[in-house]
């Protein structure tokens, strides 16, 4: 009975002295150094290989090493394997805080100051109140609810968006594509942790954009594909959005000559809302892995239909 | 019976709107338009005229329009004058919002991810767990246990130091000049909100960021006086402090070639961390008339021995 990890090989490291420490009895194996491919019972990956059934005759269950599972290409998976997303706790911490950061940023005008800086202006900008900021999340799954208890003590005003109904506490819910516009039209700063599927990939375009206040701000902290940066630079330059902050593009890393690394209303960083941490994540996927073995329910298992 | 007013000239037609509204009885005025000297009885300012005693013969109050009175020469005051600080709810907000945008860009790097994104480049950067990240508060009066109680949520280890002794729930304390070290000793972040006084004075110096962890990052929301800004450049430079967010100059305007504009670890804004908001300030300066009509104890009255 062994785990095969195939992911970044520093963290790595980490994970195989957690699991030397707290599963002894899980062989530990790390790609491509597989040894007999019919011992792995367990995959601990991001991308899985190619022609798994062949190259893991008794794969029992994959764990996916990120929240999101988007980058899998669930189709091309044998059907009956469990895939498994990972519930880490240090993940949503990393996310509320990059949430807050963004949305402090823009709520404060941030990314005007440091214009002002770099040409040595000291001039200060109307401050409105975090009651009359309308922030709006794209999302309302457990990441998404986390990152809205985090802005709920600032004091904004907080709606979100998913496409089946949620009822949170604090919160105006909208569902479904009907309700999109309604939600929209009262976001001021407008917060995208949407997972990437078929019907999410490209929904921040012109045509939602147009949909949001006049000068709205966003924040995209999903996945890339769900931007289409083009209408992003063309809404930017109309003053239809104000400002806004990415942590995640189309193609990673970004291309030298990407409009926008110079932007002066885009603030770009490098997919680094939130990383996996072996010391938060361990006890979730152990966790799972027993769940497993007892024949019990996993916690976050994919459902293939939806694709999250 | 009048109240003279002696600031901004916009905010004082939102004052002015406010006092005829919610207290009608008190006859506004606006600096310099004084009419009858005699008739004032309040002042409400963020600097006082010259001979205050000279100029409103029947002055019974003088109310700073701010949360510091470090603006005011208290000693040319008239000693009996009571001098009533602003307690405004929406500047404790701003002071909130603007902490932790300020801890939380220290926290994820966010001044080298600028960097980065001014010469094109893609990489991610070490994550530090907040419960591993030690930020320290100098001063803590009402407004630095606020910022505490903003930062506690993301699980920052926090600690706080002030001239005389406080207990607050979930931060180690310390107290007076001999336990500063023990306190600095911690701070991989360190932010002041002391008020500024003859013994806070430069306190934000050489000798101070030596006590510091090698590297840690500095916020100083609390008044230019406090930071010798020529030490903080050296620090930067031998790389003592790591990073800098400053909301305060020793002059402000900062001239137009003060080196802090163009330095690329440090983040510099406007005096905006909180501005005084009439609509929210409005009930606790009338409450403080009121007070002083029922000759009952006003909120926020300096210490003149103390200074704040």
């Amino acid at each position: 009975m062994a785990l095969l990890y195939k992911a970044d090989p520093v963290r790595g490291e980490q994970w195989k002295a957690l699991f030397a420490e707290h599963a002894p009895d899980i062989e530990w194996r790390a790609w491509p150094d597989i040894g007999d491919p019919a011992d792995i019972a367990y995959l601990a990956a991001w991308l899985a290989p190619d022609d798994l059934e062949q190259t893991l005759p008794n794969l029992k269950v994959l764990f996916a090493l990120s929240a999101g599972v988007d980058q899998l290409d669930l189709s091309r998976l044998p059907t009956t394997l469990p895939v498994v997303r990972l519930l880490d706790p240090g993940i949503s911490r990393g996310m509320c805080e990059y949430a807050c950061f963004s949305v402090l940023s823009l709520h404060r005008d941030m990314l005007r100051y440091r214009q002002q800086q770099s040409i040595g202006q000291w001039q200060a900008r109307q401050l409105v109140p975090a009651t009359k900021r309308r922030v709006g999340v794209m999302g309302l799954g457990l990441q998404a609810q986390h990152i809205l208890s985090s802005l709920a003590p600032f004091g904004f005003t907080l709606s979100g968006w998913a496409r089946s109904q949620h009822q949170i506490e604090g919160v105006e819910c909208h569902a479904g594509m009907d309700q999109l516009p309604a939600f929209l039209a009262r976001c001021d700063i407008l917060l995208c942790v949407l997972p990437l599927t078929e019907h999410t990939e490209g929904i921040l375009n012109r045509e939602l954009f147009e949909q949001l206040p006049a000068g709205a701000a966003l924040i995209n902290m999903g996945r890339g594909g769900h931007l289409v940066e083009k209408d992003l630079l063309d809404a930017l330059d109309s003053g239809q959005i104000s400002a806004a902050v990415l942590d995640v593009l189309q193609q990673e890393p970004a291309a030298p000559d990407h409009p926008f690394w110079k932007h002066p209303n885009i603030l770009l960083t490098p997919h680094i809302a939130a990383m996996t941490q072996p010391e938060s994540a361990m006890a979730g996927l152990l966790d799972n892995i027993r769940r497993f073995e007892r024949g019990e329910k996993m916690l976050g298992q994919v459902d293939r239909g939806q694709g999250y």
